[in-house]
């Protein structure tokens, strides 16, 4: 048997709503998800103005985050032309995302969910993202 | 020109928190989600406990209320062998839903948006659903 | 070799404007798309307030009734359970509909395109699409 | 709530009148759609002779540039390799186009929907694209 540790609810709206202070700070309107452990939705905001592509984007860079044990932005860097890992985008049914914006969620050395960020810049999204996932 | 009244982040969120304190009181962990005007998410909760395979449903049912102005419980009595609607279930891209637990808001004459429950039985979900509805 | 009499923009435009003609005198806001012999789409409107999920839904009707060289009512009847097409809902890759409001054009006793409309009640649907289809 | 603006059936026929007569002037068959605020499908035509796989593209394009609130052409430069959005290219379940032709919309600083335009070359695609958008 396996014991895993896995972000709740209440972890998940605490990242969210660091996320929304970071992303008003730097006036960048933006889509936050967070997934557990399984690569499951726990929680989603859009904020208003955010993009509505950003929507899937947030929650797929969180999948992605927890399913590549990763962050998307290092997953980036593998998936470029000539990279080891080129052609990953969009695999998995679409879900796989290789711009920043998701990082993986730690509790020591185990990964127990992942947030994504879409809705502006790829900076600006990395930089919500760490600002929530530092709620951790 | 068209001008459009639709759900804030505030509301959703407004609405989200009546539906985790019904689903809490009649012990229903529930997925709880809200789309605006044009049937884009604009928030999301999992509650702990609750079943992964509603995060979809929850949406969906969403969705549906908006996508085709109706309950989805309505919608489902007309999706009935023999109804009028028979065969509309998984259409839309298989995002449509027909059974009960997605509720369309409204505001005076016009819907604003949706908001969609799933993880307990129908009459569970379609109560969370009600209850988080009421907040507008 | 083949020949092939297939509608034309124009025509798909005249239908439409006939479709939204009889909309508007039954109340009944519609989506209307018009789809050629190759079951690819030709022409599309949604009517100020016509319900979202009704955009996939007349395309597909429109493309069903071509695909399956039947009005979507006709081929409900066989869908039903027991019926000799039953289950074949959603098919063709989630296209296939199976309730009123798809009807093939006819050039003689060729089949020219199809119409699909929805957005209203399957007796509204189907009124509206055989008014269209009678400007061929 | 929220109060947004966004094109109604008027406008988006009054833009593919438009679109149709840049794509007859600069002999380019094309298909054109635009949809509203919220991404969803507000009209669309195939001309004589275009393209079907550009059926697609025009709607994908149109929704792109409101899902992720930037003309498609844009896009792209930021989705080539080493861009902060390589790898965005058909997500949002396929629909992210990052070629040439799509067009947000827009009504003093808000976008009110997209245009998409596509059957030609890409600067073929964008000219016909702008010429549709400059009739708002």
């Amino acid at each position: 048997m396996l014991q895993l540790t896995t972000v709740s609810l209440d972890d998940a709206q605490r990242l969210i709503r660091l996320g929304i202070a970071k992303a008003e700070e730097i006036g960048s309107p933006s889509n936050i998800a967070v997934v557990d452990a399984g690569g499951n939705l726990v929680a989603h905001v859009r904020m208003d103005g955010a993009q509505i592509g950003s929507i899937d984007h947030s929650i797929n860079k969180a999948f992605t985050s927890v399913a590549c044990q990763s962050s998307t932005q290092a997953l980036g860097d593998d998936a470029q032309p000539g990279g080891q890992f080129y052609g990953i985008a969009n695999s998995i049914n679409g879900r796989a995302i290789i711009f920043a914006g998701g990082v993986p969620l730690y509790h020591g050395e185990h990964i127990v969910g992942g947030v994504g960020v879409s809705g502006g810049s790829g900076e600006q999204d990395q930089t919500v993202a760490e600002a929530a996932a530092a709620a951790l």
